[in-house]
Parts: structure tokens; C-alpha cells; sequence
């Protein structure tokens, strides 16, 4: 019997599915975190170690008997990143096929159950990215907090604060965006937010964690919240639609939607669908089929099989 | 004969006015920079003992005339920083009257040559202040760069950088800011330019610099440079109209533009203007009369007469 493994590597665990060659899944697991430019070495290499010692026990035969392994991870592309990964799973006993790629890829193939299709991930960060009939390939967004993910749970976070501070001073009406940020974050006054969002140990991870607070703001009818909805969807439509123009998929497409904001924020999600079918009504909004380990594992599958669909 | 002198502080220079106690400008100079946060001890008090040094040089009866000193510099509501200033000029022989105030005071008083009307500043960041015939103050935006500051010299740098992003994947249709952004930073692909933003040593000064380079894209006639000025344009009368409501000077206050996007950047400027006028037609829009240092020269004079107009 071969097997196959795929992982999906995230910055707070990594997702593992192991399958047989058949494609029947045997075994799926989590293990630790697999951020590669944030992280130790060793703490990565103890992961790599581990992944591969319980992916060598669920296969009969052991770790030899897994013949391919798809990786997708942020930040792949980087070769010292790469580099560590692979000598991270060689080190561990892993001798087969080992294919790496960007976490959208594999979102990809586990959301379409293949190679083809469209993602939309507006998580931390937003980006869109499919890949056609042809084998081409297109990404919108992704250009990172500073200029760009808007519809992002950062910029959703972003926006929350900023209507706090436009209303403290006149420049937007009062808000209950207001009482929920300050309670959130256990503050009273807009001199204190600012010494909370200038802080220097403060990340983009703190402030999209605000973004939540956004469905409860909208479900209070609050003007500026629903504001701060429909434009972060709007700007979702528009990198959505870059990658089914730049496919040829806009007349005929399916769109995964992906990440917390469109998972768990209704009205982002509402706004989106309703701007997007407004923009391409043959576009199909779908759900995410799989996850993005068993996109990997499939992912592997086709490698195994020399399809090699994926060639970025 | 008595004296008063001027400061304005910032973090590339000092400007200093000394008059005498009629009001009759003596002597305009230049020192270090006043960046009390970041910078080191050693030097800010020698550019202090620097200052009063010179001003005793020009007061006839050496510093001991020069009896009252204004300073505006930002940040200066820290006492940490307050008490460092004060310090620095007592030990420089400074013995007279002391005030210290926040840099949008200063200017404000060297704009109207006074302590009422209201000040727009657009330079690195934004902020709208002003004080009425009541002597009530209202400040709207300078909440930062990462929530705030809309309009401001970052925020449309930021935005030309957007632009190039968006552009790039389809977002956006193809624009002269591209070009304009490459030939100034050296680069000539869009993952130079992410490596450029995110790199460790940035910092919002690096991105406010590109800010000039859109009144060339507008004079093109580029669609994503022309909205970039008005949708800027736009949030900078949300902020002074904001000012001048609380104010109530909204039918009959003067506003004086200030900072460097709103000197240098004709099209902000024209957007601005005319947005203002078709909210507040009667409400008029002015040139600063005097710089800052020539407003903290008026403000100690007032403290020397005791009018003291100033409590924050």
C-alpha cells in the first residue's frame, strides 16, 4: 500500500491529512505551527520531525511507504524557507515526491477538490486566486496590510478604530462602534485607543482581532458599521473580479469564499455576494468543498499520478 | 528695554523669533531640531543652550531682557518632555516667563497673528484646530497614521502605492503612477516594491515622501491619481468642517491652509476649496499670515501683558 500526506502550515498550528493512493483519507492530525520566517528553528524542525514519525505510523509500512507529500505554507517561495522545510522533513525519514507551495494553492485545490477554480480569502489578510481550464493562473490582492487588503479582518479592524476617533471629534456621529471597541479592549477614552493602536508591541493580528465586533455594530443598525461592511465587500468584489476577468471564468465560474471575515461576518458576506452578483450574475459563490490539508493531499495525489497541475 | 521670544519646534529644525516688547521683530534664526521622543538628551540640550545663547546675543541687556519664551512643539503635552525643555532653557540662563505648547497652537497664533480663527495642517500627517471669540478650542484628525490622518502627506503616499498594487493584478486600470513610483524608488517590479514597504527600516516619513509625486500623475490626467487627490481632498473638509461646526465659525470663520500637501499639491488644494465652499459657502480659506515661531513670539508677548489666552 502507498500513501500520500498533505499539510497545511499556518502561523498557529498545521494541518496534517494522510491517504492512501486510492485517495481514501487514513489518518488526519494537527501539529505545531509552521510560520517560517516569524519562528525558531528548532521549534520548526521539532514540528517537521513530529509530523513525519505520526504520518509514518498511520501508514502500513511505515514513513516509506508515504511516496509523496504536498506542503502549502505562507511565505514558500522564499528559498531559505523552503530550503529549512525540506531538510526539516528529509531529517525526520521522509525519502518521497515532496512538492511546496503557497497556502492558496492548496486552499485552492481543497476548495475546488482539484486544480481549478477560484478562492477568495479575506482572513487576516485578503487575496483572491484561481486557476483555469488552461492552466492559467491569476492573483488580485495580497499586497499586505499597509497598502492593500482592504476587506481584510486588519482593514475591517483598521476601520473600526478609525470611525472611534472621527466620531470623538465630530467627524462622523456618534457610534456603537465606540462602546464596543472600548469594551473590547477595556478602555474609556480616545487618548487611551491611541496609546493601544501606537503601542510598539502591537501587531496586525491585534488589530484585526477587532473585526468580530463588526457583526454586532451592523446588527444594531449602527450607520457607520454598515458603512465599514459594505465598503470592505465592495473592495472584496473588486479583487474577486480582477481574477475571474483575468480567467475568462466571469460568465461561468465557481468562487470559494474562504477566511473569518467571510466565514463568520454575515453582513460582509451578504454585501459581497449581492455586489458580486450585481457585477457577474453567472458567477457562482460557493463553499469551500475541503480543507486546505486535504487540498495538499490531493495536491500530492496528482504529483504521485504525474499530473503535475501545478507549476507557478 | 524687554524682550520675548518664539520657538518652533520640529524634527528638522528649530525656528526662533525674538521681538522686542512692542512687538518689533529683533532677530529670526534657526537651530537643531526639538524631536523631544526620539531624540538622544545630549543634543536637544545643546541645541537649547544653543538658542538662549543667541537670543541673549541679539537682547540688548543680554537673556536676562528676554523675559517671556513660547515654545510649540509637538508631543509637548508629555511631561517627560515638558520637563526636559524646561530644563534645557534654565540651564541655558533662561530665567523668564515659560509656556509651552502644542505645535498646532503656535501655529494657529502665527497664522492669524493671534489666538483665534482655525488652521487645516496637511504635511506628514493632519489635523484641523481652532478658538473662538468664546476662547473654546476643537481639534479634529492627527489620530496617526495607521487609523487616522486621512489627507495627510502618508495617507496619500500610501494610497499611490495601492495603486501601483492594484493596478498590477487588474484591480485597477493601468496608471502613470507605476512609473512615476518606480523611477523614484529605484525599483521595477511590484515585489520590489512590497519588499520596499515592508522592509524593517520604513517608516511613514519614507511613504508621505512619495506624496509630491501626485500632482504630476493629476497633471497627466491619470483616473486613479485624480481620485486619490479628491477622495484625500474630501476627508481633509471632513475634518476642518468638523472644527468649524463645534466652533460655530462655520458661516463666518477664516481657515488658514497649512502643511505641505495643501502648499504644494495644486490639485488637493483646488478639491479642498472647492469642497469646502459647497459645504460651508461663507466660510473663507486663507494663506497663514505668519509662520509658527512668529506665532509663539505672540503668544509670550500675550503672556507677558497677561491676557494669557492659553490654557489647554
Amino acid at each position: 500500500m502507498r500513501y500520500v500526506a498533505g499539510l497545511d502550515g499556518g502561523g498557529t498550528k498545521t494541518a496534517v491529512t494522510v491517504a492512501e493512493e486510492s485517495g481514501r483519507v487514513v489518518h488526519r492530525f494537527t501539529a505545531g505551527p509552521l510560520n517560517l520566517n516569524g519562528q525558531d528553528e528548532a521549534s520548526v524542525k521539532a514540528t517537521l520531525h513530529e509530523i513525519a514519525a505520526n504520518v509514518g505510523h498511520v501508514c502500513e509500512g511505515g514513513l516509506a511507504a508515504c511516496v509523496a507529500m504536498a506542503v502549502g505554507a505562507a511565505g514558500i517561495s522564499n528559498p531559505t524557507v523552503s530550503g529549512r522545510l525540506t531538510e526539516g522533513l528529509r531529517e525526520g525519514g521522509f525519502a518521497g515526491r515532496l512538492v511546496l507551495v503557497g497556502d492558496h494553492e492548496t486552499a485552492l485545490w481543497g476548495a475546488h477538490e482539484g486544480p481549478r477554480g477560484m478562492i477568495l480569502i479575506a482572513g487576516t489578510g485578503s487575496i483572491a486566486y484561481g486557476r483555469n481550464a488552461d492552466g492559467t493562473v491569476h492573483r488580485a490582492g495580497g499586497f499586505g496590510h499597509l497598502i492593500d487588503d482592504e476587506g481584510s479582518g486588519y482593514s475591517i479592524g483598521r476601520d473600526l478604530l478609525s470611525a472611534v476617533v472621527r466620531a470623538s471629534d465630530g467627524r462622523e456621529a456618534a457610534t456603537v462602534v465606540t462602546e464596543l471597541v472600548y469594551a473590547r479592549l477595556g478602555l474609556s477614552t480616545v487618548q487611551e485607543l491611541v496609546g493601544f493602536v501606537y503601542a510598539k508591541e502591537r501587531n496586525k493580528a491585534d488589530i484585526a482581532a477587532l473585526a468580530p465586533l463588526l457583526s454586532a455594530a451592523c446588527e444594531a443598525g449602527d450607520a457607520s458599521a454598515l458603512r465599514i461592511a459594505e465598503r470592505n465587500a465592495l473592495a472584496l468584489v473588486d479583487t474577486a473580479s480582477a481574477v475571474a476577468e483575468a480567467l475568462g471564468l466571469a460568465e461561468s465560474g465557481e468562487l470559494a469564499l474562504l477566511g473569518s471575515v467571510l466565514l463568520q461576518s454575515s453582513q460582509v458576506r451578504a454585501a459581497f455576494k449581492a455586489g458580486m452578483a450585481a457585477r457577474h450574475p453567472r458567477l457562482r459563490c460557493i463553499d469551500a468543498r475541503r480543507d486546505a490539508a486535504h487540498g495538499a493531499m490531493l495536491l500530492a495525489l496528482s504529483e504521485l499520478r504525474g499530473v503535475s497541475a501545478v507549476r507557478e
